[in-house]
């Protein structure tokens, strides 16, 4: 993967802009013209992947499907994503940005993946939060990871996160990075004084597979719904490199990744390795066997 | 499972005491003795499931599999089995405690599970950590959830922790306590000023899968070998209950478990659930398919 670049320039990893800022439902035209000024400052910052928030074009909360059909765009070919693609082009960067998808008459909640070289993919939303389910269908591209000059790399959206198979089935297909665009909110239990219940899972998720994992949300308050800010760049080891962030300004949160040493982290030690020591001899057998997907 | 208890006694659910105590390598009779004076305070003070740390009974840091088999013993019916299997009864508590277990010629890092009418269950730690790998067989029981008056609970070792799978897959068969007799060691990369990895594993665990988890960890230092405390009682939201406890102290922490309410933060809104909200259409036909286990 690393061959594209001539042994005389040293390339150890991306540099990462997680970008969190305030879209406003509808609004696209200016969610978009933002989106660019905030890709901008970070490719001039020197980053080399930028990640923008959930729905980041359109907004999050619609009034209904007819609102959120409208805004929904034909992927990869859409406005925002043939924007996208093109800054990628121009800028030299690799871009990850969470897009409504519509497919003939379907609606996704999707991700597009665009590099220096053009469109590599699109990811759509497996799990969907809340009311999500009266507007888009569930995710039916699995879990794609991309070989890329800037690593392998994953994306998981939102509520995906709070499902550890996401995490572990884009670690078991070798991924580096994992690029969140999410759209968190406020969980019921969070108490006021603690840091959200997201970054838990996602340095959770980081540690237990060796996994960077860099999370774009956004801020603000739509239609009565808070989103809770707080973006993090998660190193393979489990722990922040960046963030989290404010709950309430937008920011633009940059870390740098070491691929080399972030796939070393893999190895806890000179025995134990958390994708080797997997008991996929006990775990296997024990799914899909029919049990009962709760008992509750 | 509650109907064991009249009417008129309403039983909300256990109350959990983590015995947080230090072991010596080698002084079994001590060790033991020590283990009773702890598991009596905890009864006293209403603890109705007593957990103890990891090889409680035997210490951690052997010298060789020749120390490790002659201070193991045949489960259920070896000697610390037996006197803890005669405290539960006397007592009419749960006790988990972690024991070495001597099988024929193999060796197991094991926990016993015996309540008020006896043995109830063997778990065999199925991810072994470091050198352990030196002594113990891994694991052969799978992960068994045993259905008991204090609740669906299920055992979960130390590094067996790492791996989501192992939580997911007791949360699949209806765990609502996960007991965690364990013995943590210092991860290389852990900042001094945060709380433990473990404990993030363990919340993660906890949030997402809707199920308390409480860990008894050990302190001291043996043959070099420093344990880092911090037992932890987290509810089913994901939010420590108590603790974590100090890194260095013998202390008993205690939590009392409402299960209705642990059943019920599994559903996360009207329309969200950890468990059903399971993608294994995806998961399942990405597992077990031959991929490589790893990349790297």
């Amino acid at each position: 993967m690393l061959q594209h670049y001539p042994a005389e320039h040293e390339f150890n990893g991306p540099v990462i802009a997680c970008i969190q800022m305030e879209p406003h439902v509808g609004a696209k035209r200016d969610n978009v013209t933002r989106s660019i000024r905030h890709i901008e400052t970070a490719a001039k910052n020197g980053a080399s992947l930028v990640i923008l928030p959930e729905l980041a074009n359109t907004g999050y909360v619609f009034v209904d499907r007819d609102e959120a059909f409208s805004l929904a765009e034909e992927l990869p070919d859409g406005q925002t994503a043939r924007i996208f693609a093109e800054m990628a082009r121009r800028l030299g960067i690799h871009i990850v940005a969470g897009i409504a998808e519509r497919a003939g008459t379907r609606l996704y909640n999707s991700a597009i993946f665009t590099g220096p070289s053009g469109h590599i993919g699109v990811y759509r939303k497996l799990h969907l939060w809340n009311n999500e389910r009266l507007f888009f269908e569930p995710g039916d591209f699995g879990i794609p990871v991309f070989d890329t000059s800037v690593g392998r790399i994953a994306i998981v959206i939102c509520y995906d996160g709070w499902f550890p198979e996401t995490y572990r089935l884009a670690a078991m297909q070798g991924a580096d990075i994992v690029c969140v665009p999410t759209n968190w909110v406020p969980m019921s239990s969070q108490p006021d004084d603690r840091p959200a219940m997201a970054t838990t899972l996602t340095m959770a998720a980081a540690h237990s597979n060796g996994m960077a994992i860099a999370c774009a949300n956004r801020i603000g308050t739509e239609r009565g719904q808070p989103f809770i800010g707080q973006s993090v760049i998660v190193g393979g080891d489990g722990w922040p490199i960046t963030g989290p962030a404010s709950g309430d300004r937008e920011e633009i949160l940059y870390a740098s990744i070491d691929l080399k040493r972030t796939r070393s982290s893999r190895a806890l030690n000179a025995l134990n390795h958390v994708l080797h020591d997997r008991r996929a001899d006990v775990y296997d057998p024990m799914l899909g066997t029919g049990w009962p997907s709760s008992h509750s």
